[in-house]
């Protein structure tokens, strides 16, 4: 294998001939050999730092900072990063110390040999265009970082939410089926009092409709970025019109409506705004946890369980067990979730970490919020498509649950008083007869009255009963 | 010691005749000997728990459902209960099973027997005024309890909110008063770049203004109430017309502009709304944290630490240790932070526990956010009043460490360029002797043009440089 | 009120005549004002700090540092707190900074104004026996307070490992009253295969044995101590033959057998027995609630549940459904899981918070621990009385659920071969026809080879399946 | 591509025909399209699952249940997993639903079709040896899937224990080289008494031994195995001697010395072993977090911060700075600790979801249980390889701040009283003037005395007081 040589303050290094990456991710790739995972594996990431080096190469050259033809140069190099020509040059790993520098290094070193080719130079030939002076022009890691960090999680999360919308739509789909099919609902596991089961399904349409809300708020707090401030906030190195146009310029190029913070200081160093993200990401997994834990609740059987719901089978379920089928895919939900929990804690850490005029622990962060994201969305579909669309009912079961539970006497209560409500239902306990025939053989109320007051339509809403208590 | 008979379903119990509360509190406290301490610890949960009982009775005599003797028995005793005149008879263990149910029959008794007093009748002498029958008309533990808790939130949030302020102008002033003095900014503990010491203080205020607006969000989702729903949301046993009664009374009973929710089941199992509240004040834990070890740090010495600034002395520092002085003040807000974490995880497990209609866990996500809420809030003012206030800088030593610095070669960067800057940097390190002078030795720069350069109130923001280059 | 006055590095302040506790205690009472929750809340820890000074007095005297006089006021002084006589006067905050000096010099000032009565001269006289000099002779906080907290965790964990044989002991009645009891098992909360109950309980029984052997390996780290580490683990101002004399001391005077850390640097700075102790602590939390959940589980209904197992009635459970009995006790356990395991997290940040020679967070480790060693011991002892005790199992249900289960099909796997099992299971399923019932028509067995494999003792264990394979 | 048609009960599938994976690998790769990482990343897994697949064959010959020829065929087909020739083949997804039971189907078919393949027939003819009847013969998901668990995380835990060990030496060889380097130490960060250089890395040393000594009693959790348990403890389909066979087999295969549990009920059920090890490497990160925490605060400069020690430069530490080089190495190990307490959370949350017989969450608790043990195994061996060996000490810095500190005063009390001492540490810290000249100037000590307390090797050690308290 052919190489070239390139030189930092720690000496020469080899780097292979073909690779568009420099002396600087070699350092990387040898110092952090944790995970063997690149970070080509967050597309969104690679193309939101092309992004950011392609607006600062035209707010540069607006300034008059850099000519028409490293700029242009650079562009160039930086749209064909975001058609993902380059992808298998970001090497280094995704856990790394150095607070981002060896990502930025990185982008910088691939971009400036991207535009060296199309300007007809060898790679590593940066007298013609160099990585720190021109790409990195006007820059700092501690900008270009946490701004990249937010424009890939901005789409992550846009992403999130459509699938959200998904499963949304899947549950609601089912709520309007099920609207009708009348049910116990329970509290603390006991028979409480009826429902229909479309109310069920829709309280998880609900549920996830306000956790869309949530994700949207702390979506909108990734709009904020501090390019210009370069490494600590001051904006040291920067002309004094440059924020204002490398966020004009990166808005247009990202379609997202940036703004620059008031205060480029606090902006450089806190990571408040990822925190609130996964904080939500993180509220987002409890209810869909919830959610599937009452899935396989409710489908719980096929003889011994619930029997209320049936989930459709997604694969043989047992290695022993003949026709067994299990709730795989709330299953892998429920993981999902867990990761995402712990994910958050993660992220909780490394934001409590940071020190003084920098966090320098925004990779890990960034590695567990894309980690989030992207397989929650992953598990929302996945949950929408192959479950929650091909739930059925067990219609009779779930009647004839009502019909014998003792849980309805509650809505007697106005009408017969809470004493003796209280007595049948201990009585209906103990001998197993219906509360329906004990109302009866205690002519406690008329057949016409007791019916009436146990229309299922009448049962899961609120009604008028002081007519009735006059019985 | 006298005593009163009372029954519940379990049988007959002697009651200390001089309690407010009766069987179902004594089953409660009996059943409940987890931590001794009692629910009165929270005097704003037992406040709003008579608002909505008070609010309730308004609402069901509005409805025709309660006379005015009753109503108005039990409005009067709510107002007591607000007063603070019963507050020793809410015994029950802040940690409970049974999802709130004794809190809220421990309120009903309470109530009720407070009620009877003001009638001229016994306690315990229910067939006048129930604690079930009268004053729970219409409710349930599961919509009361979780509204109780949201108003009682609401309130805490708002005083935390208040307390952050007092800390927040206390990091103003400082930063105000620090507005002059230079000092290195410090990257991954290395030096970095100058920037000034008000600068530095205005970050910690502008981070705790961004927490003060996420957590009037957070609040704002405490004014979405469930009452009406009952047992599961289906408003079972209720009016037609009763949620929104019994909201409009409670609003203005509280002051608090409070909604029903548009789906009372989803409101009635879901507690997304406390998670969103308790992560959001896990990331204000986590930043003050941040903050505090920022303190530590900068105050670190007297003489082998950065000794940058000095904390006010609070006390001895050391048993053994003569004149020892510690930032016992920033720690113990360190330690307030890792405990609201904790208890963040702990609100989390409860929310993800939930099942079916209902949070059977809400007794322990009320029990974490109280604390959370008013430790951090203690933790604030302390913080400001106790150190901030009083907090001085070492001038004369952050000035030399600027002058000394090797970071400030990166104002030189657009001057000398990257290379010679780097060559000079190292230099500088090895020899021990100053950029300023090396540069000058070098005679890259003009002594003139360098004191331009280096001037303070230059190096601390953006500045046009293309001028400079030609030098 | 009259007062004295007393004078630290700060300057002089009036003490209550009364008070035991002299300035440094007042400095602490004022700076910490956050939870309002005193140090007294933990005797075990104020008998611990009693334990660590006597044993200091004592070899201090051994070693001819310490008179007589002043070593025996000193041990007198000590056995009255261990008696509590001064409990009300250990004031200062659970959560408080400075590293646990504020606890040290609270019981210095109490045991010494204690001794000073004892000898006759007035409270705050320190000429004659000095809080520092004197009771903290050979000692800094930062090798008392660490040990101090041992001894009261040691005490408080044995005190849990006992809670919870008694618990043990209640699973492993219902494990032997159940052994007969034939039921389904369940995974992934589907019919799986045969069991008992007895089985089931014993399960419960077998977990907290083994929870109980890793606690008391955890509760032998606390016994490794830094006495005589002083301020960092050089062991600075104390006789070379001091450490091994006071551990000598302690360990007699607890009667746990104490030994002393090799080296004292390490053991100084290090809170890791704490973590581990902690994460034990959260293992046994997260079993015990695995357990409850099964239990409520076990018991949903009664009508619309599983419906196998009945929970004993503790209390009401609802303000408005009459008769609705809920499972408080297991809910209220779970509670407490989860405060534990929030607590690890609080003791996990402030861990990790230790910098260089100390860990400053030491009291919120101790606050966090002493919580979860309590809650979770009143949470083992509620649950066995107030719970299992009084389980009673559905027998007739129980087997129904066997007899009509698609489950035991894979009993029959051996005999008929996978495909035959798969294809009667799901005959079954759509059907509702027994297996049984199919296998009979299918004239796959005969009724009395069927009828063996069935023998509900032989499906809860192993048994060789070649012979009747011949079938 | 050409394919074969396979069979499940969901209906036919077709299987690329070079798979040696089968349908139910086909159903899950659909079903659990989640983080796109296989199984296979993880060979020691693999490798654990052969070993049990192996080892059952044999016992299952060894009782007369398989023939020799399906025996052989079998062990030799694990032979080749082992060797690593069908990695490719694992393929379902890391995080999947069905507790394991796709990871045991897939390796349950590749085994099949190996072993085909090694008896001349085609993949997928599967009446000549089945994937179930014959590669799972005696086994259930339920107990293969933890079983291989157990082993993989053992081989893994050895690994990190002994990656630990060469950080160990890294720091004992520091301290040794260290250990005439005197220094302030600190409490609180700040300025406290004198130890040396050597102590302190002595410290992280005894540190990382108590973590391996931890480690290795979780490691030994590991060898209690399930084999013989089926599907949910009761050993249904199996012989009465295969529990005790196989478990022999894979002792032999693996070199562990494992056992059988006891109770194998509770054994199929409790991941408590795996939550016990989580929470033991979560004691690890935090220990390695506090001393990298150490590491960059003592190398912190270089001119405004502590700069006691110097890291070796690893790679350039600033796009914008020159000559700035971070302490990257220390950085990526916070982070690998971080998300090490992060995944601890995650397999606390999926144990305590775990239902009944069985916790269906194992797969999420074994990716988070593999992840942090390895990425801790490579933080280790970066830490000691590409930071600690080559870690120097500034020693005339640190003997600079020893001579100028205060709090050598301490050393000074038993000899002038604690009274004078504090007086002398006030009038040094306002003055700037050093104790020694303070101690002569007061005629408190003669000069002699006075060097011969504050002598190096004195300071930094306990040492008999009374015979100098005469001067």
């Amino acid at each position: 294998m052919t190489h070239r040589i390139e030189h930092d303050l720690l000496g020469d290094r080899e780097i292979p001939s073909d690779a568009y990456y420099g002396v600087h991710t070699l350092r990387a790739l040898e110092n952090f050999p944790i995970t063997g995972t690149p970070i080509s594996v967050y597309p969104q990431l690679l193309n939101a730092l092309a992004s950011v080096k392609a607006a600062a190469a035209l707010a540069n050259h607006e300034l008059g900072l850099l000519d028409s033809l490293h700029a242009n140069a650079i562009v160039h190099a930086c749209e064909r990063v975001r058609a993902g020509e380059a992808h298998a040059h970001f090497v280094v790993d995704v856990i790394q110390g150095g607070a981002g520098t060896s990502t930025n290094m990185n982008a910088n070193e691939v971009i400036a040999n991207l535009a060296l080719e199309s300007l007809g130079h060898a790679r590593g030939d940066y007298q013609h265009l160099h990585p720190n002076e021109h790409v990195n022009l006007s820059q700092s890691t501690n900008d270009v970082y946490p701004t990249a960090l937010r424009i890939a999680a901005h789409e992550g999360v846009l992403a999130l939410i459509e699938a959200m919308g998904v499963l949304r739509q899947a549950f609601e789909r089912k709520a309007e089926a099920f609207r009708g099919v009348l049910k116990m609902g329970r509290t603390q596991l006991q028979d409480a009092v009826p429902m229909t089961l479309g109310q069920e399904f829709s309280a998880y349409a609900v549920m996830l409709g306000e956790d869309q809300e949530r994700l949207a708020e702390a979506a909108a707090l990734m709009r904020e970025i501090n390019l210009g401030a370069t490494a600590i906030g001051t904006g040291i190195n920067t002309h004094p019109d440059y924020a204002a146009a490398v966020c004009r310029h990166l808005a247009r190029i990202t379609g997202i409506p940036l703004v620059t913070s008031h205060n480029l200081v606090e902006a450089t160093q806190d990571v408040g705004a990822f925190v609130q993200l996964s904080g939500v990401l993180k509220r987002t997994a409890v209810k869909l946890s919830k959610t599937c834990n009452d899935l396989r609740l409710l489908s719980s059987g096929p003889r011994a369980g619930l029997g209320e719901i049936n989930l459709p089978p997604m694969q043989a379920g047992s290695s022993i067990m003949p026709g067994k089928v299990n709730p795989v895919i709330p299953e892998v939900v429920n993981q999902i979730a867990f990761e995402v929990i712990g994910n958050d804690l993660t992220v909780t850490f490394a934001a409590e970490a940071g020190q003084l005029q920098l966090n320098a622990f925004e990779p890990i962060i960034a590695h567990s919020l894309f980690k989030s994201v992207s397989h929650l969305r992953n598990g929302c579909l996945t949950l929408a498509e192959k479950c929650v669309d091909g739930i059925t009912a067990n219609e009779a079961h779930l009647r004839a649950n009502v019909e014998h539970s003792i849980g309805i006497v509650t809505a007697l209560n106005p009408h017969i008083g809470y004493a003796n409500a209280t007595a049948i239902a201990q009585e209906a306990l103990i001998s197993g007869t219906s509360v329906y025939q004990l109302v009866l053989d205690k002519r406690l109320l008329s057949r016409e009255a007791l019916d009436e007051i146990l229309q299922p339509d009448m049962l899961a809403q609120p009604r008028a009963v002081t007519a009735a208590r006059a019985i």
